[in-house]
């Protein structure tokens, strides 16, 4: 993990701090080994679901759920700590229909945070949250989400194809449309889609609840939240001592009980602004660093596109939240890529043709508020 | 990854040939860091399914299955490859109601074979395979399995809690009951449990043709497989000019077509001895070289708990699936563990607490077969 400077990628200001935070640089040409101190996985939170019956292995050699102790709701985690690591691991949390794989390479094989940030020398914890991906879901043996004919969860799951992936995550305006400046590595659409998982029930006590656990058991960390993740690392970093900081990519919003704004109106309808919370976890918020980051190709004025829309109601929702933070003296402010001229980036700019760049607002941030020490 | 000599576990035989094939011990007291290469993941195999209809965003933000595109049966894998590494990368395949996360850390914390026998200088490649895990499983907008009201895989997922796992993986004889010589780490019981995933419709050919896609794609390499995965393993090997040679621990096995060996009896019923392929398929996996390998504690007289007898039944089989292969030149043995010295391994031996000394023998095999050339 020598320090080294990477020529060649324009990035509008701070290009002497940039030089520093950059500690190893993916698409410049030189030995690109990293040294891992140490690597691994886990499972957190979950509990434990008891089958009525008693287990008898001797009627049949299949397994029935009679009698039966099963985990659920656990999450897995996986981290690497890079040698001479920063303080400050980060928590990177995927969002909707995904697992913790998005934060790994990206669709088109380039680095994705998962080795840029180690690269940087972060320790990196990627989590696949309770019902998704390694964590499992609530199913046994026979019809989903019935443990010896009770529901544990609803028989429905949430899927994303292609066409709603297309306009919500803004891979163009419109199926198969593109958009005339583009970030997202459209060449490897299928391996894109191809991360997308069922979702079953998501619950965010039960999601910010592991994400707490988590942080109990290696301490003072970084949350990186992605979309759906955004409230559960509001959560979290409203229930734990051990949140430092929060870098949201495009999340929803919370905000004290009694003081949620009204739903911002939709082309045809309309979005809730946020989720309600103690006033006690609002102020608990309003303490730690907090940076709100959106991409490029969000409209401007309500569309017939519902499933675009939405996120436009979230750019109207994001000043709401950070003004009310920063009453109570927060430090919370809103990142518009193209302000920091970096144009054309998709809901997952972390992933985008443009990555590098993108990561590198993030070492700005850490390094902005001393986030970023060893 | 500097050479060193690890001191203080008890190898049977070869300890000379193993001095040199420890690059990297996980338990001796030293700078425990790890240089990689590069590091990844991608997806291979699958295809897109279509829902009738067209799809309107106009009409709702939610999502429906109408008229989109869904990808089904995808493979993910993850990959870490060493500096200076061998030649021939290692595919570790997980078994029936695992993911991937079965060979990264153990589940009393330990470095599993992820981190083990990249050490050891093998580039390691570990799947989640179709319908498991970061793979994701065949369902989308609606009840479990449906698209679009079609279904794509029945409603029925299978899971094994911890009164199966008990003693079909030999935790102990029977639930919660120990055996009297024992190395599953007993003390981590939920940390394993936990990371049991629920099983969905299964296809070996689905699963085994994601297998040669993967070879397809990286080229030559040694698979190691386990329990559930051997038929993969085996279909793979039959079918694909890129395995190397396979490692399988506690398979099922395969035979030809005409010559598959009468059922096993069990305490009560049988157990199919294997799965027919083809004289052809047959004839180029007796090519390969191939160790089976066994743990401790396998009843050897017919016992009540079938869950636990079907393992017996494995090993009686063993030997023929051995003597079929060098029948036709084949380079086939079956490695029970206590015959190398090894005592109280569970079903789960790369994670027990002598894995270390389990990754031993492999390493043993793969030099004997020159398969560990860089």
């Amino acid at each position: 993990m020598t320090l080294r400077l990477c020529a060649g990628r324009a990035i509008v200001a701070a290009a002497t701090v940039l030089s520093a935070l950059m500690a190893g640089c993916a698409n410049a040409p030189y030995d690109k080994s990293i040294t891992i101190a140490e690597q691994g996985s886990f499972f957190v939170g979950g509990r434990k679901v008891q089958a009525p019956g008693n287990y008898d292995p001797t009627k049949s050699a299949a397994g029935t759920d009679e009698g039966q102790a099963f985990w659920v709701d656990q999450m897995y985690v996986q981290y690497q700590i890079p040698v001479n690591a920063r303080k400050y691991p980060l928590i990177l949390v995927h969002g909707g229909s995904g697992t913790g794989r998005v934060w790994e390479t990206t669709p088109d094989g380039r680095e994705g945070y998962q080795t840029l940030m180690l690269r940087r020398g972060y320790p990196v914890y990627i989590v696949d949250f309770p019902r998704r991906g390694r964590a499992g879901y609530p199913s046994f043996n026979g019809p989903f989400g019935m443990l010896a004919g009770t529901p544990v969860v609803p028989n429905l799951t949430g899927q994303a194809g292609a066409q709603y992936a297309w306009s919500r995550w803004r891979l163009g305006p419109k199926y198969p449309e593109v958009f005339p400046v583009q970030q997202f590595p459209m060449k490897a659409l299928d391996q894109f889609l191809q991360h997308l998982v069922p979702t079953v029930s998501d619950n965010a006590e039960v999601i910010s609840g592991a994400l707490v656990s988590l942080l109990d058991k290696i301490g003072p960390a970084i949350l990186v939240t992605h979309s759906q993740s955004g409230l559960f690392g509001w959560l979290a970093g409203a229930r734990s001592q051990n949140v430092k900081g929060i870098v949201a990519y495009e999340p929803g919003f919370v905000f004290p009980q009694g003081q949620v704004p009204g739903a911002i109106p939709l082309f045809k309808g309309n979005q809730p602004s946020g989720t309600a919370v103690t006033a006690a976890e609002f102020t608990k918020l309003a303490r730690l660093p907090i940076q709100v980051v959106y991409g490029d190709n969000i409209p401007k004025q309500p569309i017939p596109d519902l499933v675009a829309d939405g996120r436009r109601a979230q750019v109207v929702t994001s000043p709401m939240f950070v003004d009310a933070l920063n009453k109570q003296g927060g430090r919370a402010s809103v990142l518009h890529l193209p302000d920091a001229g970096l144009f054309g980036n998709s809901h997952f700019m972390f992933s985008d043709l443009n990555n590098v760049a993108v990561a590198d607002q993030l070492s700005l941030f850490l390094h902005a508020q001393q986030l970023d020490v060893r």
